[in-house]
């Protein structure tokens, strides 16, 4: 059951999907949803799964809505752009097998509304406390690095890390199994997973526009950083939670030192 | 493998599916179960599940039956009622994925007898000594506001509370991406998730016998809420034994510090 | 993938499937295995699951066998006997859903070959040092009570147990909405789930040889238990040993105390 | 989800599947991987799922791909040699479940091209810190101990170990259950699961290359063992971080201990 809902049918030329989901730094989630607020980008197909978390979220302070990924478009304007996919969303998946799948079900989408390339955006902890403003890129096949490389990408990222996790990388993964083409930029950021990092995110964003080849106001990031940050954290933190109350409900019986009981079976 | 036995056939007008599944104060279980009872609703289906947990229940000593989600039905007896569907059960999934599945599964019998709107009750942990006895609410959409606000709940749900988690929390969310519409009232009570609270309870059912127009007695709910905690209980208590039992046998060996042994593969 | 493979067509009467898989002090298993040997049943059918743990056994040092379940039948003699099937095996599944999943093809093949009425064969650890020979009893069908209490049954099993948890359980559960009826027969042990208790297993097989209308020579019994133990043990203490080789690998690295490690994603 | 990429189709005669995955002392994946490199072998088929751990590994610094199985196909130049297939990989699954639906597919597959026997290869860490050079046998029928005992394999494997975990045990036991002919080569290493041990390695290619009937240049072994070994521990390394990252989430929480939280549902 991952269901993806279609709010408009679509049919796009050529076009480049470019992924930002919640992760490390939150630098996909935050530069992706910042290129969709800016770019007036119109949703067009929701995506929920029993992969995610079982709850809702309250908007508004009454509104419920499912955790949920979503996709938007925006068609080229002018010679020198593609007309773009972007996926953002609450949440990834809570398992595994989960990410295979629903990895599967977005590259399906993509496909069939015109999707010809990919961009996936995450970020990596560096775990230092000044970060390199550098973004760094990896690349389903070698002829990509000539394409890119005149963005400032650092596409020795291998030297400071050997693997790429969840959406991010699957995403990629997989779609060069479907023998496409697709890079991955990934921010620089000196915190931990939850801390979001506007100035990464503003890193990727100025590679990532100047690829796109769209121009976009910077000026209100920081503020809208901070909005979806609020948002992001809360869906972090019930979700430390709910696992926490699942994972405390099978401990608490021996803490509390309680007298043997009768087991059957 | 989620499966329905529907007992009786039955097609029922515009009707309201009231959810009540054990949870937090088992304030949806005992609110709805004792509207059951009072108005004699009659049981037309039972879902089983391999998302519930693995053992059959002993009734009267000797009596075995699995664990089970029951669908009961209630035709409106006069003008300003409607037909009713009630869900009441043991328990609910033990994983994210099988609270997903047999969400789906539920509103799929729901929408196939003809039911068109969801009310879901659960219950909110305070942590507080003192709780208010006001009800929370909230909806998947705001144009029920001006429908239900007149029943004096609360629609700033949000302010304690950022999402609903399970049955309580997924049905809605599930129904909503159903372009239906649902509502869920919520109950404060003061303790812990397995403590039931009939003060809670009773403030629920005085909103819910308003919204569906029916009259109940009221003066057995406390005696008919510790009959139902016992069995509630019971169940709780003994999936948190069958986890334990799970996790120990994993951690078993290192405590005894046991000598290394030979590994292969 | 819960393969069952038919190594012979059989079609029986009106027959009685018997069913003792390890479990609390493997009574089920060590009665059920006996009544096979004794009465010479022969192998029809091998059950083998995706839901049982991933290694093959090692027989006469060099011959692997993959963990599976196996079914015997045996033909009715003479008046007042019936045709049998027997259910023994190594293991059970790992999770709640194996648990549903493996019982579901277990009673499609019971059904198939001509099975009419179902007992399974369990134990209860009682935690005391003296242990009750009584047989406790539990039933689909309150009617079934006066067609087995004249051999000494004691069914008011639920004043001591709440619940019986898997296969013995479980199976009996999904027989009774398949709306056919069953008993369940727990021998009563002193010790902890792995210790095998041939007294219980005594108690047991005198309850069920009446029932079953045959008669076996009791005296290898003894014997017999300690062989199966010495097999029912080792596969115990692998699952054990897996189960922990897989806990401590996520483990491992916080108790070494590693220096903060990049994260990526 | 497990996919199979089909690079080349082939089609061999009476053909032989070695295996050699990722396992204790790497043993069987490095013995299995240096024979392809001598041998030449062409590879025809990969294989990736949502069974294996979700990210994509750096090659070259830049270049991304999933962890996938890999197949290799050699054809007999001379008498005495037998068409072969070699499986060797990144990893295996994560869950009992993954492995055996893994399992499955390989023998389809091999089953497809023309494999009639399989040989699979593994180690037993002894613990000791001088480990014997003789290569352990397990067989899925007696009547190959004949034909293999002349290449000096020890056939008591059951003396020092009881279980074979993981694809080395499975794929033959799974193979078993198609009436089919299986090896299993065990190699003894003193060292821990992660530790790479080329002497094991040369023993076992020592029993392999006789019974393949080839001959290879050995002299190159150390140092392409070490060469695997860096990229084999890494992926080991991730997926055990990977995992610590998961566990992690969920206890974080308790560990600062915050303040009682509101709870839904």
């Amino acid at each position: 059951m991952t269901v993806i809902n279609i709010l408009k049918k679509i049919k796009l030329k050529n076009a480049l999907l470019v992924e930002g989901l919640p992760g490390v730094g939150n630098i996909g989630r935050v530069a992706v949803g910042y290129l969709v607020e800016e770019l007036k980008a119109v949703k067009f197909a929701e995506l929920y799964s029993k992969w995610f978390f079982p709850f809702v979220m309250l908007h508004e302070n009454h509104k419920v809505h499912l955790l949920k990924n979503e996709f938007f478009y925006w068609k080229a304007k002018k010679t020198g752009q593609r007309d773009l996919v972007f996926l953002v969303g609450d949440c990834q998946s809570l398992t595994p097998q989960g990410h295979y799948e629903v990895a599967e079900k977005i590259l399906d989408l993509a496909e069939g509304v015109g999707v010809k390339e990919l961009i996936t955006v995450g970020g990596l902890a560096t775990g230092e406390l000044e970060s390199s403003e550098e973004v760094l890129g990896a690349v389903t096949d070698a002829k990509l690095i000539k394409k890119y490389e005149r963005y400032g990408i650092n596409f020795n990222a291998g030297e400071k890390v050997g693997y790429i996790v969840g959406a991010t990388g699957l995403l990629l993964g997989l779609w060069k199994q479907r023998r496409k083409d697709g890079l991955c930029l990934l921010g620089q950021t000196a915190g931990f997973p939850i801390v979001t990092d506007p100035k990464a995110a503003e890193s990727v964003l100025d590679v990532l526009t100047k690829i796109l080849n769209v121009k976009i106001d910077m000026t209100k990031l920081e503020k809208k950083v901070k909005e979806m940050e609020t948002f992001i954290k809360k869906v972090e933190a019930l979700q430390k939670r709910a696992l926490l109350e699942i994972t405390k409900a099978a401990h608490e019986k021996t803490q509390k030192g309680e007298e043997p009981t009768r087991y059957i079976g």
